[in-house]
Order: structure tokens, then C-alpha cells, then sequence
């Protein structure tokens, strides 16, 4: 029985994180689960899955926390100390963290700390402190299993071989709801045209910035760390239909690919019961059904997040927190209703241009370069009205 | 430094590892090779290869090859002898076998013996005689590295893997130049309408076979010994642009494929080195520029040879044996313009239907089923025309 903490356990991850938990209920089981606000939602997986452990981040909801789970044996935490508290737990497995945003790179690093394995889906942690991080877990052998399909693909794809003869990995990409807009189309965009994805079932950040094409600029800074690569060997492809979730291409010109119905459980499954595989009742592949796999280069002129984070990622130290916080606020922005979709990559380029970079930042650096970005975005925003 | 002998080195796969073996001078030699009546090229190839021994099976061309090596210190053979000796060579790392046709299964089996890895390009050996190789293999701790492009790819997406995690394998056809053909189409078939294929560049036999399909129905026999799974187990689709070359299905659904462009070069390559990858100068994979990747199910009414292989399989015994003799002639037979295309499965039919199977077969019993099969082929040709 394999135990585990989930970090952001009522977001779509930490959700689907659960399902899968409940289809291999002999084989996984669940010890804290954690919050920002949804403290209903919280209680109620608390109770189903009998967890010893149940966090709020809002502490304001602790109280109606207390007594939704007055009559179970549930222990109730609080703030950013409760999460690191159940990433640190000393008797479970994996913890998987699908906090999302940069509150949490503190908790992979806690886990990390006290040697436990990371299942993540916390972007944030590898494109803002990604050198930081896998030289932690390097330190403290632990595994970090990346839950997004893209670099569980990757993982995949690697697994029996040896990383020297990687020649490149090609990360795919959905291309969005915009993938065929024209320059004009994209100046009328919507926010629930932007919200409507075509193929997957996300929370509503990653939906934007799969539609900005951002969310692959992050998870190219992402892969560089993750699997140790330099920018030069990590390409795109779009490929609408999301079935090829990404490939590795060896020296000798095989190429290795992780392919499926686009259903993040199966990366999840994957993480939870890694290094084994278990059966489960999802979708099997029908490449005959489905018929067509298509494939394009991504439309960077268009849609310039991706290259902002080419370079992000390639000048290095506090600047892919910078671009990552940015971005955060420019699509929250949006989401308001305060920025038009066009403005988000202008938006970031400002904030980036602006930057004075601290190369080998520690956290204390990389928190600091967020809040200047976030404070910097709010700033300038005003430059685009 | 790896050292090599190649068993047909003057057909398609032969010359193509010779190809692969230059270009990777520094890592791989060659220390014999033969041929069956080609004795100027193997002249040739053993000048500049400058290996011990040059086996030409054609007893024939004994005198011919003498002089030609005359002034060369390579040492001349003859017959399947020779063959089986440079199969069981001491001193060498791998043995290549590209024989064409059931001639090809006693020396896998010699060099099994004297413990000497395969890399295994002749259909036959696993076709014919699946179970007792790999039982030989096993026994002798001996590696049967796939060559056809359609198992390497499994080979590969099994690395790293655990057998037992294994859901189903894929294997992928062209579909061959009469994929969209109909019934009336196939029955007006021309000798050089079927050796146009449209992707791999191959020897003549396996050519018209992906035309009728059975080089697929025989790729899943080879499958069913080599990755030991059920004949329920394996799936065949139709891939038109031969660029996803197999795929293996987990049970968690976790699909893994080797991909790449339709170079022979690749698994040949990926034999000869493994578990090493050296770079070369071959195709790197352009999905977007490739555009398209499409699929659909085989039409096995129009092409009744793949379901023909999958009831030999089943059936088992000197069943496959039958069914890739009666194929041989029936194929040499359409070259010939004595059977027409729509003939070849209806010939095999008939002689699977007379045959009576002799189950757990030694190797006599194989080859007297090849015998048996071949001169009822011959016989009952008649009752076609």
C-alpha cells in the first residue's frame, strides 16, 4: 500500500488525483490532502477517503474546517506551515503537488528535504527554481515524476535508455482554441473563447496559457530541468488532437513517444503506482478510430509566449520567475476583464525587459524576483490601457 | 570494437548493414559474410570489409570466388556448411541474419548454440520455428535483436518496461500500393505494380508481401515468440506513411511507439549497436513537415493472407510453416506470371486446408512441413488456373 500526501487535492489535478486513488483503492491510499479555499470540497474528501490529515491555506475557513470534521479523526492544518507539514510527513511514499502557482515551490522543496519521492504537477517549482530544486533531490535521492503528460511522456520515452544518447526532445502542443486565428481574430478573443480548450480538462490558468502557447514556454524551462537538456534540444511541434503527448529523439534517429487519449489520469496513474503499472478502466487507444494525427510548426509570431520563454529560460537565473510571474498576472488580468488575450505576451515583454537578473539566485532571490514581477506587471499594465 | 558476421550480405538488409558498418568504422567490423549466387558483389564486399571469411552458398561459384579473392587472405566456404560455420564463429559479438526464406532458420539456430547473439532479419526462423528458437534462445542465454523495423520499434518500446505491465502490441502496415483499391482493381494486379512500394526500399519477396499483407500476418507470428504474448495480443493498423512503426499499449494505457522516417538503416543500426546508440548521418524526424500521420483498420476481405496468418498462428504446430512455404511459392509464382495476385492467398488456402498438422514439432518435422507444403503448392497451382 503506497501512502500519500496531495497538495492541492481539490483543483482538477488533485481531483482526478483521487479518482485514480479510489480506482486502486488496494494498492493506494491517501494521507493529507490540502486546500486554498474550497473547505466544503476539502471536507468531503477528507471524509471519503478517511485522511489523517486535512489543510486549509486560508485560515480564515479553519473554523467551518474544525467542525465539518468535528466527528472524524481528521487533524485539521492551516496556512503554508500545514502544506509543508504533510509534505514532510515521515511515513508516506509520494507526494504529489498540484498547488498551483509559485506558492509551491515550497512545499516540493520540503518534501524533497525529508526524502520523499514528488509526483509533480506544480509547474512553478522546476521554471522558477528548477536548478535549485533537482539539485535537492539530487542531493536527497529522491525522484521527482512529472505528472504533466508532456514530460510523463518524456519520462516515459527515456525509461531502459541511457540520457547520453538523447539527441533532442520534442514537446507537443495542443496549438490551443486559436491554433488557425488570424492576427485580427486574436484581438477580439473572449475570455470564454479562451477558456473553451480543445482537447483537455484543466483548471482555468493552464487553459489561458494553453492558449497563449505559454504553458509550453513553461514547460520547456521545465523539461530543461527535469531532464537535464539544453534549450537548443527541446523543440515543439503542435499537434492538435493531442494524442502523441511528446517524443524523444535518440542519436541513432530512433524516436521514442508516449501516446494516449488525452486523460490526465493516465500520467497520474502513472506517478502513483511508478515503477509498476496497474490496470484501470480508462480509454484504450484507437489510432484507426481517431484516423488522423496532424502536426505544425508553432505560429510563434502569433503567439510570442513561447518564445519569451525560449529566452527566458536561456538568459537564466531570477528571469523565468520573472516571466512566470508576470504571466500570472497578465492572465488573471485577462480574466478580469483588464487586459485584452493579445496583451498578455506584451504585457510579460515589458516585465522582462525591465529585469535586472540575479544569476545563481537562491529562493530568498527567486521570491523576491516574483513579487518584483508581480508588483512590476501591475505597474505597467497601465502602459497597455 | 564489435565484431560481426552478416548472413546474406548481398540482399537488401545485408548491403544496408554493411552501409551502417562503414559508416561506424570505429565501433563495428566485419568478420564474415555470405552470399547465395551473388559472387562478384561478395568479391567485392569482402575486399573492402577485408574480412576472414566470404561464404558463397551456390557451390558453383566456389571457383569463381576463389580466384576473385585470390590475392586476398580472406578465407573462401561453401554451402549451408560454411554458413553454419561462420553462424557459430567463436570469436564474433553478433550475427546478422538477412537469409531470405526458411533456409534461414538452422544457422539462427547454430549461432543460438555457440551462444552467439542474433540479430534477426530472416522472417522464417520465428515464423516456422518460434518455439523451439526462443527455447534455445533462453537456454543458452542468447539475445534475438528484432531487425524489422516493426519489432525493433516493440523491442524498443519495451525497454525499461516489465512484460507482465504489457496490455497489447501494435504493429503498423503500409497498407501496400493497393490499400485503396477494390476487388476488381486487385484482380487486374501487374508484377511491377506490386514491387512499388510505397515507403521501404526492400528486397522483391517482402515486397509483394506487404502488397497481400502476409508480411504483416507473418510479423505477428514473429511477434507472438519473440515479446511471447497471445495471438489476442497483437493488433495490426494500417499506417499508410510508415512513420509510427509500432506501438506497445500498457495496462495502465500508457502507449509507447518508436518513430522515425522509413530507413531500414535505423533498427539495423539499433541491432548492431544495442544496448549502445551511436549518431549518424540518417533522417532526423520533421513531424511538421510530415503533415500527416494517418490510420485505419486493415481490410482483411480484400487481403485474406493477414487473417490466414493469424489462423496459422493460432493452430500453431507445422501450421506457420505451411503457411510460409505456400506463400513462398505462390509468391515465386506471381513473379513468374504463372498465379495472379488475388491468387496467392487462394493458394495458400488450399494447401493450409489439406495439411495435417503435427503439433510441438522438432525441427525435421518443420522442414519436412516446408517440403510438403511446397510440392502441394506446386500440385494444386493447377486447380487455379
Amino acid at each position: 500500500m503506497k501512502k500519500i500526501s496531495i497538495l492541492g487535492s481539490t483543483g482538477s489535478i488533485g481531483k482526478q488525483t483521487l479518482d485514480v486513488i479510489e480506482y486502486l483503492e488496494e494498492d493506494l491510499s491517501v494521507v493529507a490532502i490540502t486546500a486554498n479555499n474550497s473547505v466544503e470540497m476539502l471536507a468531503q474528501q477528507a471524509k471519503k477517503f478517511n485522511v489523517d490529515y486535512a489543510v486549509i491555506m486560508n485560515q480564515d475557513h479553519q473554523a467551518q474546517l474544525n467542525s465539518l470534521l468535528s466527528d472524524t479523526s481528521t487533524e485539521v492544518l492551516t496556512g503554508l506551515a500545514g502544506i509543508l507539514e504533510v509534505a514532510r510527513l515521515g511515513d508516506i511514499d509520494l507526494v504529489i503537488n498540484s498547488v498551483v502557482g509559485s506558492i509551491g515551490v515550497k512545499p516540493t522543496l520540503a518534501a524533497i528535504k525529508a526524502g520523499n519521492d514528488v509526483g509533480l504537477a506544480n509547474k512553478e517549482t522546476l521554471v522558477t527554481a528548477g536548478e535549485l530544486v533537482m539539485a535537492e533531490a539530487a542531493k536527497n535521492d529522491v525522484s521527482i515524476l512529472p505528472v504533466d503528460s508532456e514530460h510523463n511522456a518524456i519520462f516515459q520515452a527515456l525509461e531502459g535508455n541511457r540520457r547520453e544518447d538523447v539527441d533532442r526532445i520534442i514537446l507537443t502542443a495542443s496549438g490551443g482554441p486559436f491554433r488557425e486565428s488570424s492576427a485580427q481574430d486574436l484581438e477580439q478573443v473572449t475570455v470564454d473563447d479562451a477558456l473553451d480548450h480543445p482537447n483537455w480538462d484543466m483548471g482555468g490558468k493552464i487553459t489561458i496559457d494553453s492558449a497563449t502557447l505559454m504553458n509550453k514556454g513553461l514547460e520547456v524551462i521545465e523539461a530543461k530541468w527535469l531532464f537535464d537538456l539544453e534549450f537548443g534540444d527541446i523543440d515543439v511541434v503542435v499537434h492538435p488532437q493531442s494524442i502523441v503527448h511528446s517524443l524523444v529523439e535518440y542519436h541513432d534517429h530512433s524516436t521514442l513517444a508516449e501516446l494516449g487519449a488525452p486523460d490526465m489520469k493516465v500520467p497520474i496513474q502513472h506517478v502513483l503506482t511508478y515503477p509498476e503499472r496497474k490496470n484501470n478502466n480508462l480509454e484504450s487507444l484507437d489510432l484507426a478510430q481517431i484516423g488522423e494525427l496532424s502536426f505544425e510548426e508553432p505560429q510563434t509570431d502569433l503567439f510570442p509566449c513561447l518564445s519569451y520563454a525560449y529566452q527566458a529560460g536561456k538568459i537564466g537565473g531570477t528571469m523565468p520567475a520573472v516571466l512566470n510571474a508576470a504571466n500570472e498576472v497578465a492572465v488573471a488580468k485577462f480574466l478580469d476583464g483588464q487586459l485584452k488575450f493579445v496583451q498578455i505576451p506584451e504585457l510579460i515583454k515589458l516585465v522582462m525587459e525591465e529585469h535586472q537578473v540575479i544569476n545563481k539566485p537562491n529562493l530568498d532571490d527567486i521570491m523576491a524576483a516574483d513579487k518584483w514581477s508581480r508588483e512590476t506587471a501591475e505597474e505597467m499594465r497601465c502602459q497597455l490601457c
